[in-house]
């Protein structure tokens, strides 16, 4: 069974990092989820980076906000795929933690999905354990046919609502 | 063995993507280069996007400027992990082509990377890549001890120079 | 009878897009309201942009936030005039929907107006149609005068108010 | 035939407006290519707004750069389709010309390109009366069909180059 | 007496214009307030400029949002100096309107102030008057002594409230 | 005669300020020339601020960058209007020093213009004087008709060179 | 003991101030709080900086938002460490207090914190008196120490709440 | 004798790195320079944070750009005062590393300087040692001196060149 650990910088992320955990739940990836801070418990982002091939995890997100380090730290630990989810905070609306996460120094590279991008920092970790789990794959694409259908099915209520 | 397929919205934008796909081919990963515009050739893109997984191809990076589509666009089409490289254009400095890579809308995440990230793209591939090809995990973390060994050597350079 | 494709992201972006399909119906243009995903929806996007003129459409308006991709997506597939209407989210204060929209790549333009400027993007459907229906001219001539003297009477109210 | 006015606030936007002019000149639309200034002379720029649909004007493109208030007066003195052409400047990378354009208060919209989208400026205009002169739409249908033949053959040019 | 044009792009300014019509009164200057659209109501807001010196205006205040030309509309008709005052509007902040109030090309300035800075374009134009008027110069010397012993003041009981 | 200070806050920012230098003596202003520092010579701003009226000054331009300070500086110790001349710096293209400028807290006012905008700080400084001296005004006009005279003849060279 | 001066431009900071006070005293750091504007009361600005020294203060924070010169005022009258505070106000969301803050010219330097960073202030002035005061260094090691098992604590509530 | 520890995040951040270098040693500091990586060194800088204490080090200065974490994480191993220079790079123009440096969540801060500010992260780390060190305290104060006597020669220069 797949498994990707979640990693959130402090417990207020985890508003942003539950439709993650659920999407991962809903596709049956099993989830590991801390509370590490890159710099208030770097020696426990550095000790869970350094460990998470030996526990099984195959892809990390990392979820921060502000001066967001905790993807990049988190990646100079593991040659893991590490998933960059940046939280919004209370000034500057999320641009600070985006650029923090995202603008990555060549070498270590952090997959940066969009500010407060939750249930898509999930969605990316299930297709990249897509390419080794033939079973996400199949899920992946049905769950793509659903969002369209849900898409036309809103379209079809929106339709007979406002004719 | 692996293969990733790389488009670029230009040829332009080859500058950038190269580091990409030099460092896939020291890695022994098999890459697909293609020139397609989410705009000019939609259609092109759209058979590429879709036809990928047929193609052999388990990662994709896309890499384009200004309002750079190409990603997202892609994504729409295939279930694959979809990388953005947003390229730096003539004005508001990548700004833009950061935006556009970046904030895709829930539902179809693109995993964005640094603007004119060519090399952290290449890196990013690999390491997912990584989760289903234990040798490409293996040279990672090869890669990034010699990585570490360059910023040592580069220091002791340094300090004999600057004595 | 003139005709304007509308197509929004999501439902979500009705309310920005109501005053449009308002001021179109008022000067008597037929208006094609859809829910249509360039991401989640593709296949629908393509199909209504390449089918917009058999359908006699003449202008499109595309509506969506974030990374907004609808109005260069559109534009891809058609030669039609498409009005970019980027919507403001809940990050970045519609920066990303406004750069993603205006910012097209040479040879296929988006007509952008204002973030959240629904009733633009519908006056300026009609400016475009008036182009060939001259009627839709003298009302929007007539629009123009009635807004003029909306803002004199307006402060003609507010100077006896605040005498 | 069709004509499209073209104004700029100074001779040194020139370069910008070239390549809208030359594209309207190959797809046979008559230029008006004038030098008007909003703020240096605003009377000039009235009159030729006021008498633009007298001289057989169907669309403007107006470029400026800075606080770039051409478009808007422009459009605040005819009921004609105006194009805001934003002209990068030397500080601020063309975000203070893009925003003087695009955020239009409610009820005068300008019709956005990109920042120094001279082409799409043209070609858009051509779009617009492509409603009216069927022709025009024939020749954009072509001229999208040889953007994209021109992609495909860059693409192959350059496969062969780094093979 | 000094007299001062206050004009502004929409009746919902009024609040931000408030404080500057108040301290002009306080300061025992007469006020000519205006509702003016530079894009609604171009000829009045002409008229009103080409006016102003023989109506006895010496100052003029623009205030507007978003795109906001009102000052530069304004500055193009009359020599007199104009205080531009952008208005904070629903998406971007107010920076749109900032940009669009100060980035004036050369030639035609407006003396910006800061974003919903009401009270300052009030007293910035009894500080232009008080060139002229002398005792405009001694009353603004004493409010200005006025504001320090505010501050003062406030310390004062900030202080005794938190021992 | 009138006469302006002008405080730049390094002498790099000269070739900023000497249209402004430039234009202030071709209309026959007086201009005392200074480098102050806000930082560096604070005790002579304030000593230069505090005697500015005696010294027969009647309006301030100050010009700095980055952090720029000087004019809210200079704005604190005098009752005479303070225009803010932002200068571009190396890095933030300029914006740093715009907002430091212009976002002056309620109570003392900055007028400020453009980001390198010498000529119009210059200009900016005639308007007001102009208010007090009727012979600047009368220049003012004839300076805005020879501006408007030079745009129709760049017009004229250009079509002509342009046929 | 080690005195620490706190001066912030009005009384409307104080929220953002208190948890700088707070955590000195906590820590045993006598604070002196004035509220001192650099531009309503800039004698008492100057007078406060030139006397720190002789007043016991040994580090200086500043808090201010806007065009926040505080900081570099101080600085300039002062030779020691003084911490910028910029404190978001109602527009531009703090970008305009941080800029003003941290962008210092060559020469006096800001020790410039996050935008409301009112705990990080405290702490920052804590960490520069460590460098005299070896029981402050202690207890700053313990406060580390401290902070860490407040977030393995969270981490341990937040898993059994969400077992 | 003081010791202040400079670290950068790679070779190329030495030119900004040097003016700090030599305003210290200009001081009689001893300096420790060194090039670490957060994201490829950690450990090294790990251990270099770790034992700064027990090498004598008081102060400590790190250098990086884009997503700057080196600062950050540097503060997150050591109860010292952390300066943080935040090194412009190719793209976005300093804002990405002024934003990863500055905003620092709550609990670890570091003391931001302006963009490739070098000789300002110098300075302060004079201003917080001279807390300690009363002859650096002196030294520093005459060094503002010597600053604002370079002005005004300056100044005079100017004036006679200008003349």
């Amino acid at each position: 069974m797949a498994k990707v650990g979640i990693i959130m910088g402090s417990k207020s992320d985890y508003d942003v990092v539950a439709p993650a955990i659920k999407v991962l739940n809903d596709f049956g990836v099993e989830t590991v989820v801390r509370i590490l801070s890159a710099h208030r418990t770097p020696d426990a982002v550095h000790s869970f980076a350094e460990n998470a091939t030996k526990d099984g995890i195959e892809v990390i997100i990392a979820a921060a906000g502000k001066a967001a380090h905790l993807g990049g730290v988190v990646a100079a630990f593991t040659h893991l795929p590490v998933i960059g989810l940046p939280v919004k905070s209370s000034t500057l609306d999320g641009l600070d933690s985006l650029l923090s996460m995202v603008q990555m120094p060549a070498g270590i590279p952090v997959a940066c999905v969009a500010i407060n991008g939750g249930l898509n920092a999930g969605l990316l970790a299930i297709q990249i354990l897509s390419v080794k789990y033939i079973d996400l794959a199949d899920k992946m694409i049905d769950y793509k046919k659903k969002m369209a259908e849900k898409v036309l099915s809103d379209e079809e209520n929106f339709l007979s609502e406002n004719k």
